[in-house]
C-alpha cells in the first residue's frame, strides 16, 4: 500500500510506499531498457497489462486483444490505489491518509516506433478522447480532487517504456503547485478583475515574439518567465476552469495545435526528451475555495538540462535560452501543421 | 547580462539569461568530463579562474598559487552579478529585474580525488567557515535579499566539474521555496506559538525511528514527508534564524554530523550523485514581513529517481523508500564518525 503524507512546514503531499520499500542497491544502475519485442504496449502482448479501462478498436476486435488504436490500463505498478477508503490521520505532530486514487496509462498508438510528433491529428483526436473519457468517468468518485494527464517521454524525463502513452493520476488532495496556481489566478482576480491567463494572451498576441503556433481556439508560446530553455505553454482561448469540457470543435483545434508545436519542437532539438502536463482546476475543494476561475492549460517541457541544487533550494530556476529567442527558432521550422504532411 | 523575470501567476522568479543563448544545438549532447589533469579548480590552475575572494591557505603562499586548503572564486560564468544597478520594471503586464546578485564557487580542498565523505572533520570546518566568510561579507550589500548555499555532486546532480566544490548564489529577492518555507513557519507559529523545527527536533527524537545521527548540537533524520528516497534533513538543535550566526562549538558539531551523515550515504548508496542546501532566512524582506522566527537547516537529497511530469505538475512527489526504512538503512552502516578512523 501506499500512503500520502503532508510536510508540515509547506504543506505539500507525498506518496510515500509503505510496503516494499526501494533498497539501497535498487538504485545502483539505471534498469535496462525494453527490447522492442517484448514490449507490453505491443499488439499481442494485451495480456502483459491489467484489464483495458477504456479502448477505442476496429469494430468486431475483442477486449485485450489487437486491433486497438488506443489503450487505457491501470498503471501496474500504481502510485495509488482505487480500491479501499479513505481514511485520514495524525501520527505525533504529522499528518498522513491511505493512498487512495487513480493511476492509469493511456498507450497512445499501436505502433512502437512511432513518437507523438509523428501522429496525425486523427491519432491525437483519439488520444485526447481517452483523456476526456477517463476523466469525465474519474469526477465521479467523490473521493478525489484533481486529475493530471501527463506524458514523460524519454528515460531523462522518467519513462520507463520507451512505447508512445501517457499518464493518468487523481489524487484525493489537491497538489500544491495546482493550488498555488490557484491561488495565483485568484489574487490577480480580486486586483485586476480579469484572468490572468486571459491576459496573458492578450499581450502573448500584442508583442508577438514568444508566441509558438496559433489557430483559432489555441495559442502556443514560450512564456515570459520560462523555467526552461524550450519551455512552451498551450492556452486555450476560451476560459473554461477545466480540459474535460472541451468541445468537439476544440478537440480538433487542440489536436493540430498540439500536432504542430510538438512537431516543432522535435525539428528544432532533435528529438528531445520532454514532459508535458494537462492542469485543470481541481474537480473539489473544501469550504469556501472556488475554482471556476482557473483557466486549463498544458505545459511543455523539454528535458535539456539537469536541474541542481540552487533550483531544488529555491525554486528559482536559471535558465539559458531567453523564450523570445526559443520561440523564433521555433516559428523557424516547419513543423508542418499543412494539411497535406501525411 | 542576465535578467530576472517573475511569472504572473505563481510569483515564481526566474534567473533568463539575455545576451547569447543557448541554441538547440548546444544541448545535442552532454558536455565532456574535463579529464583530471585539465580541472581548472586543481593546483597549479588558479589562474584559469577568476581571482579568489577568500582562502585558507599555507603560510607565505601568494594568492592565486598553490598552497590554499579552501578557495573561493567568483563564478566563470555567473548566473547573477554584483556589478551594475538593481531595476525593476514592467514590460506589459510582466514584471522584471536586471540580474543583481553573487554566484561564487567554493573550492572545498585541493585533492582532486577526495569527495566530501573523504574529507576530515578539520577539512569541512574550514569549508563551513568559507561559507560563513562570504555569507557575512555578501550580506552588507543591501541589494541583496537572500543567500544559498548549495552543493551539486555528480552530473546527475548538476555538476559540470569533477573536482568537489560549493556554490553560493545571493540574490536580490527572496526565491519562491524559501518564502513558501518562512510561510509554513509562520503559520504554524500562530496556530501553535511554537517553531515547526523546533517540535519536529523533538518529535523526531520521539519516535526514534527516522533518526540518522545526533549530536550535541546537530540532529539528522529522513524527513516524515520525504520527497525522494534517503532524503535526509540535518537541523541544529539552537533556534537560529541564519547558518551565518553559529559558534565555533556549533560549527565542530556541523562538521561532525555533516561527515557523519555524509559516509553513512555514501556507504549505503555506493557513492550518491546528490545535492544539499544549506536553507536560511532572508537577509532582508520587503516591509512587515518577518523572518526571525526561521530555523535554519540542510537539506540533503541523493538523486536516485528522475523527476517526471507527475512531479513537475504537482509538486507532488512519489518516493519508493519509506523514510523509516531508509533511516534504519543509513543507522545500520558504520559510516563512522568514530574519531580513530582517520
Amino acid at each position: 500500500m501506499q500512503e500520502l503524507r503532508k510536510d508540515p512546514v509547506t504543506d505539500r503531499w507525498v506518496i510515500v510506499s509503505t510496503e516494499r520499500g526501494a533498497r539501497p542497491t535498487d538504485f545502483e544502475s539505471l534498469p535496462p531498457r525494453k527490447a522492442a519485442q517484448l514490449c507490453p504496449f505491443c499488439y499481442g502482448f494485451e495480456s502483459t497489462t491489467p484489464p483495458e479501462i477504456y479502448c477505442v478498436r476496429e469494430a468486431g476486435s475483442a477486449p485485450n486483444t489487437p486491433g486497438w488504436y488506443v489503450r487505457v490500463v491501470p498503471n501496474k505498478f500504481p502510485a495509488l490505489r482505487i480500491e479501499g477508503s479513505l481514511v485520514r490521520e495524525g501520527v505525533g505532530m504529522f499528518d498522513k491518509m491511505t493512498g487512495i486514487g487513480a493511476h492509469e496509462v493511456i498507450i497512445e498508438h499501436p505502433d512502437h516506433q512511432r513518437r507523438f510528433w509523428d501522429f496525425s491529428v486523427q491519432d491525437i483526436e483519439r488520444v485526447l478522447g481517452a483523456y476526456l473519457q477517463r476523466t469525465n468517468d474519474l469526477k465521479r468518485d467523490i473521493r478525489l480532487r484533481h486529475m493530471l494527464v501527463f506524458k514523460n517521454e524519454g528515460e531523462q524525463a522518467g519513462a520507463s517504456v520507451a512505447h508512445s502513452h501517457s499518464q493518468l493520476i487523481a489524487t484525493p488532495v489537491v497538489p500544491k503547485r495546482v493550488r498555488e496556481k490557484l491561488d495565483g489566478v485568484n489574487r490577480y482576480l480580486s486586483y485586476k478583475e480579469r484572468c490572468v491567463y486571459c491576459d496573458e494572451i492578450r499581450e502573448e498576441q500584442r508583442f508577438g515574439e514568444r508566441v509558438v503556433f496559433e489557430n483559432d481556439s489555441f495559442i502556443s508560446f514560450c512564456p515570459f518567465a520560462s523555467r526552461f530553455p524550450f519551455e512552451v505553454t498551450l492556452l486555450p482561448k476560451t476560459h473554461r476552469p477545466d480540459f474535460s469540457a472541451i468541445d468537439g470543435t476544440e478537440r480538433t483545434a487542440l489536436a493540430e495545435a498540439l500536432r504542430v508545436t510538438m512537431r516543432k519542437l522535435n525539428e528544432a532539438l532533435n528529438g528531445p526528451q520532454y514532459n508535458w502536463i494537462f492542469l485543470s482546476a481541481p474537480t473539489r475543494l473544501s469550504g469556501r475555495e472556488s475554482w471556476e476561475d482557473f483557466h486549463w492549460h498544458v505545459e511543455i517541457i523539454p528535458r535539456l538540462t539537469k536541474i541542481a541544487g540552487f533550483e531544488w533550494g529555491t525554486g528559482f530556476y536559471i535558465n539559458p535560452t531567453p523564450p523570445e529567442q526559443a520561440a523564433s527558432y521555433l516559428r523557424g521550422v516547419a513543423g508542418c501543421g499543412s494539411p497535406g504532411l501525411d
